[in-house]
Formats: C-alpha cells, structure tokens, sequence
C-alpha cells in the first residue's frame, strides 16, 4: 500500500500505457450488464472494506497532520463513514444509469437505400490527475467503468493509501465480471515526472486528460498537455439583474448563487444589476449578502448606496474569488451586462434573473458560455444536478465536451452504414 | 489580385485574428435567414463572375505550367465552367441546409422544475489550411458561414488568383446580408510564416485547424497546431468479404470500393477474404480488380491462386497506395479479419461483405474505425453521400468531430437552464 520506489518512470508508464490500452479495449467490446455488474461489486466491496479504507486514510491524515497542512485540505482529505456511504452511493448510481455505449445518437436513410447510423463509442483512454480528494478515485474511476474507458489515475501524494483502497475495491469488481486490471490504473508513484509523461500521452495512449484540482494544477496541465483535456481554469461566474428582475428570486437566488458554497466553481463572483432597478433591488440584495457575510466590492454607484462597501478596481472583474467576497456593478442596459460577460467572463456559468422573457432570449443567445441560467442559482452547475449522476468534472472549452462532464462527454461516435450493394456512380 | 508582399507577418496574422473574432461574434448572433441570403446571393455572384474567376484561374494555370507542374496537380488546380458550375450547386445546397446554430440538441426537466436545454453553437474561428484546390474556397467559406463561424483560409500558393475571386464572391455575399468582412478571410500572402501562426492559434482566435491537403501537409499540422485539428492522416481502408458474403456484392462493391477512384481517401487499399470462400470468391473478385488495371499483391495463397500476384511484405499491410494497387490476405476467421484491421488499420472507413447478420454485427462493434459499412462501397465515405451537403474534410479522430465534417460538426453546444426561483439545497 506505500506508492513505489522507481528509478525509471518512463518504463513504469509505458507498462501502464500498454496496460490501459488492453483495458480500454476489453471494456469497449463489454456488455452493459458486465460493467454494471463491475460498479455493484465495487459498490458492496466499497461497503465490506469500509474500515481498511478508513485506516488508510488514517495514515494519510496522520502523515498530512505531520507535514503541517491546513484546515480546508485535511478537510477534503479526510474520509468518514458518512463519506464513504457517499462514495458508494455515487458508483450505484452510476452504475444504474443507462448504458452510453452503442446508443444511436441519430440515424436516417438515404436516396440510395443506404441507412446511416450515428452511435456511441467509448473515447479510449482516460487520464485523471487529482489533487487529494479521496472521493475522485471513486467517481473517475466508476464513470469511466461506465462509459467504456480505462482510466490511469494520478492523484495526489497526500491521498495515496485512501485511493489505493479505493482502488482495490473497483478492482474486486472488474475481476467479478471478467475485466482486466489495466480498465482502471492508480499510478503507484507519487513522482511527478509520472504527470508530465502522462501529459504527452503515453505514445497516443490516452485520448483525454482531465485535471482536477487548483488553478495552478489546471493551468500546467492545459499548457503542457499535448493530448486533449477536458477542464475549466477558473469559474468567474456572474449574476445579472435585469430591470424586469423579481425582487425575490433577485435576492434569494443571488444569496444561494453566491455564498452557499464560496469555494466551488459555480459560485457567483460578480453582480451586474441594471439601473433601472437600483433603487429597488440592489439594496436588498446586497444587504442579504452582508449579513451572511459577505464582503461587497461595487463600482462608484454601489459605493455611494452601501456604506461598507468596498471600492471595486479593474482586478475585481477579473477575479474569482472563491470566498465570502463578490464584485458589484451597475449596467446600463442588458446590452452592457451582455458585453460586461463576454469580457471578462471564464464561459463557466451565467445567471439572469429577468421576467422579461426577450431578455432571457437575447441574454441565451448572446452570451457564449457553458451554461446559462435563468431565474435558478448558478450553484446547479454540477452533473449531478443536472441528472448525469456524476460528473468527472466540468468544461469550459469548446470542443467535444462542455459543461458538466459526465458518461456521455465521456464517448465518441462512429457510423454504421448498411447496405445491400450500392455502389457509388 | 496579387498575393501582398508583407515584411511583417506576425502584425498581418493577428490583424486577421482580430477581424475574425469580430466575424465571428457577428456570425454567431446572425439570423438564419441572414446566413442564407449571404451565401444564395454568393452563389449568385459566382456565376455573375464566372469570367473573372476563370481569368483569375488562367493566371494560376499559366504560372503553374511555367513552374513545370505536373498533370494531376493541374487537374485539381483548373476551373472550367461546368466546375464552377459544381461550385455554386455545392454552395447553394449548403445555404439550404437546415441551420444548426441555436437547434435544441436535447432537453430534459429536473424534479426540482429546472428545464435543461443543450443547444448547438458555433465553434467560433476555423482555420483552414488547404492545397492547390480552388473549390475548397468556396466549400470551406460556404460551410463555416452556415455554422455560424467565422473562417480564415490559407490556400496552396498556386491557387491565389482563383481562391481570391472565389472569396470576393462570399465578400459580396456577406455584404448584402450586412456581415462584416472578417468573416471570411483569405490570407493575402503565401509566405510559409503565415501557416506556422496559424497553427499556433493566432493568440487563442482559432478553434480547429482543418488541413486539406495530402499526407505531409497534414503530418506537419497535426504535429505542430497547438489547437485542435480535424484531419485524416491517411485512410488505409479494408474491405472484408466473410464467409457468409455474397459473391456478386463481393465483386461488384469491392471493384467500386478500390478503382471508382484510387485517390481519394475512401479508396481500398487492403482486402482480406474468410479462407471458406477462397475458392469460390477470391478469384472473381481479383479478376474483376486486374480486369479493371489493378495491380495485386497478395499472401502465399493468393500468389498460388492467382498467376499475376505479386508478394505482399509487411509493409504493403501498411501502405495507403492511393493508386490501382490492392493488397489482399486471407484470413482464417472474422475475429482474424477483426484483428489484422485493427493492428494496420488508420479507423477511417472499412466495410465487410456478408449476408450473415451476426458477423456484421460483430465486425461492426468490435472495429473503432469512423465509417463501418456493410454490403456496400466505401467509397461512399464523403460528407455529400451522407447527405451532410458537403464536408469540410473527414476526421479520424475521436474528439468532438469523425468522419465526415458538416455543418453540425463545426457546431460546439451550450446549456440553456430555465428556472422559477430554484435555490440549491
């Protein structure tokens, strides 16, 4: 259970590259019923280990403690029984949805008889690298299961014995169901020359890689990775409150949006409100924010209404601030909120609260993020609210996946086109 | 008319970055309606100018023969009236098309009223690399316009003049639908300088590179872009005739699939035949392929059954010959076939004749290639026969785009959630 000396990573992870490629290709060709059967045997062997995991995380915790690490991460480090019943309860849940797999996305006959059909197919091989959150080993791995991929798991030094259990326990169920080893790969090194062989790929190994972790994590990954990765940099979220905006929904929503959790990517940064509804809105809606605490940084017009509030500068609209802060603006128009967005936002996640339903349109339609959200808090940027039953994270890029990725960002397609004889004049 | 001679590339580059971006903000917001009158009033101007594009298209012939430039290359260089004729069909079709941007892909309601709606986008700015061929001009612009992105084309050198009166024609498209010019741009110098920016993004403009062009020109963007690239390498494609296979499909689709045209990337390059019907199939269907001027190369029982076989060695399994060369194997089982196309397969198209409904299943399940056909040519392998309307290439490729790319796969997809005041617990 201790990560391994090696003296030569690059053969370590060739092993592991050939490893997963077998993998992907026995889980490719998979019944559902077999992966399925994979994730419910992990899901009870998760449940019979629960205390050989719980002393595994004890030697991390321990070990963390004596490296002196902090509150938030010991936080997220340490398991409990609670989180394992979490843990579980994430892999049946993936392990219940339907199958991607094989599904015809579309399909359509032509002029010359010929039937086309568009279906799922697995991506290949995915790498994940984690910072120490036990919890990703599980959801990663079981998402991966599900939509036909191998996955190598790199994750933190910190969590090495805890995913290591973890780990143990998915392989109890590829073993069940007849599946090899190689569908699911914790690299047994903490060494991070480990990560900068996976970023190249593994010699086209692996089809993806997706980060999970800090900024900093993210951003070494995105400009090293010379494979496609599936991931967001930051979340500079921002709520507008259109003129036609219910007072309610504005100041609830905002409230949720902003300080249910401060730290996760869908939590609001910056509040645009439209200058229309200063007069009525911005008040209550602000002073909502500080009483739970919240530190208020607004331009000249907020300062001049709110008496604690702090002067924004031009770094304000900038930042995510991942805490009990949020930056404060009043927008001349939907128009200036619109051009406010797509200048400095990150394309994660962006709110109206408008009953004007032409607003809404033209805020969907003009601003060129992930998600949009009208008259809902902003912290539903999340698989599993959006009924993926997980998500190994979530994109802000462009191609393949966006959003919330969850099993079915996880594949690609191929097409199958039937025939009787035609031939192509 | 003349390509610009430019001292500064890197200035000229992100000065055609920066109009793109603009295009393509103004393309995304377009209405379908303005997309279709630019490219219906395009079409119009091609044929209008038909005269000048074929003047343009003289200078480019003419400069071409002086550089002792060789037959095929000319072939695909040269516009004649019914080519331009193909030109405008091609770009009317494409105007026709239903537009992608803004089709609710799928939607779906959350038990707490959220209303989840994945809707098509542009991917924003392609940048297309392509040869000496003046119709891709007019397919790629005409493409990228109906998807909503805005395009910058980098034509071979050889087809500056025709690429330019081509591209004034989608100016003049755009025009009257009140687009602005940076939604099509043809890079006005032929320095090699140029291409390096565009394959490195122009500073985060370009989304996708796509290269049209033969094998080096693809290897080097796919070896250099540090974007995204939709391509195909080569297309060495198998055709499979199973046990099951009947023989007058066998010869006629394997004759079509190899010399209906050699060059093209859905051409076979391999057959490989069930050792059950050697003696009934085989011959006929290499008959037929040496009747037609193909050459064969074939393992040690083709050779003793058919007197002109040359040997094949382990690099004719390898070779996309793009030419009237066919490499032919016997093989003992379909899992046989199944192995050798996916050890030397490029998984861009391969089809299997067969009447048994099992094997097909298998051959198509088991085989990651793009395009599986069954009982009919592969060279049906093209965005036009898929009823795309036209394709901007064909992608091998497991991200986001594969097989033909149309205007859907030129799409990226946003996140629309409507809610009524939801707050997350």
């Amino acid at each position: 259970m201790s990560a391994v000396e090696v003296t030569d990573i690059g053969a370590l992870m060739s092993e592991i590259g050939q490893k997963a490629r077998l993998g992907a290709r026995a889980l490719a060709i998979a019944s559902p019923e077999q992966k399925r059967t994979a994730l419910l045997t992990a899901a009870g062997a998760l449940n019979a280990h629960r205390k050989k995991i719980l002393q595994a995380n004890a030697l991390d915790m321990e070990a963390a403690r004596t490296k002196g690490i902090s509150g938030a991460f010991l936080d997220r480090l340490e398991l409990t029984d609670k989180r394992i019943d979490g843990i579980i309860e994430a892999v049946r849940t993936i392990a219940d949805l339907p199958d991607p797999v094989g599904t015809v996305i579309s399909e359509w006959d032509r002029p010359n008889g010929l039937h086309i059909e568009r279906v799922r197919t697995p991506l290949g091989v995915i790498g994940v690298i984690f910072e120490s959150r036990p919890n990703v080993t599980a959801d990663a791995g079981a998402l991966c299961i599900k939509s036909g991929n191998a996955v190598i798991l790199r994750g933190g030094s910190d969590s090495f014995h805890s995913s290591t259990a973890i780990v143990d326990c998915l392989l109890d169920g590829l073993h069940l169901a007849g599946l090899p080893v190689g569908c699911v790969q914790l690299v047994p090194t903490t060494d991070r020359e480990a990560v900068g062989e996976m970023l190249k790929g593994l010699g086209g190994t692996i089809d993806v890689i997706v980060p999970r972790g800090g900024k900093s994590l993210v951003a070494r990954v995105q400009s090293e990775a010379r494979v496609p990765v599936f991931a967001h940099l930051e979340g500079l979220v921002h709520v507008y409150i259109d003129r036609s905006a219910d007072l309610e929904k504005a100041v609830t929503v905002t409230l949720n949006a902003k300080m249910r959790r401060t730290g996760i990517c869908g939590a609001a940064e910056t509040l645009l409100v439209h200058q229309d509804v200063v007069a009525t809105h911005l008040k209550p809606i602000v002073e909502a924010l500080i009483a739970k605490g919240c530190e208020i940084r607004g331009d000249a017009q907020v300062q001049a209404l709110i008496a604690d509030a702090k002067p924004a500068t031009e770094q304000d609209w900038r930042t995510e601030y991942e805490d009990a802060i949020i930056s404060v603006k009043v927008v001349e128009s939907l128009e200036a909120a619109i051009a406010h967005i797509e200048h400095y936002s990150s394309h994660h996640t962006e709110a109206i609260i408008a009953e004007d339903a032409a607003a809404v349109e033209k805020f969907f339609n003009e601003i060129d993020s992930a998600i949009l959200v009208h008259n809902a808090s902003t912290q539903f940027a999340d698989g599993g609210e959006f009924g993926f039953g997980g998500e190994i994270g979530i994109a802000t890029g462009k191609m393949h996946a966006r959003g919330p990725v969850g099993v079915e960002q996880l594949t690609s397609f191929k097409y199958r086109v039937r025939g009787n004889g035609q031939l192509r004049p």
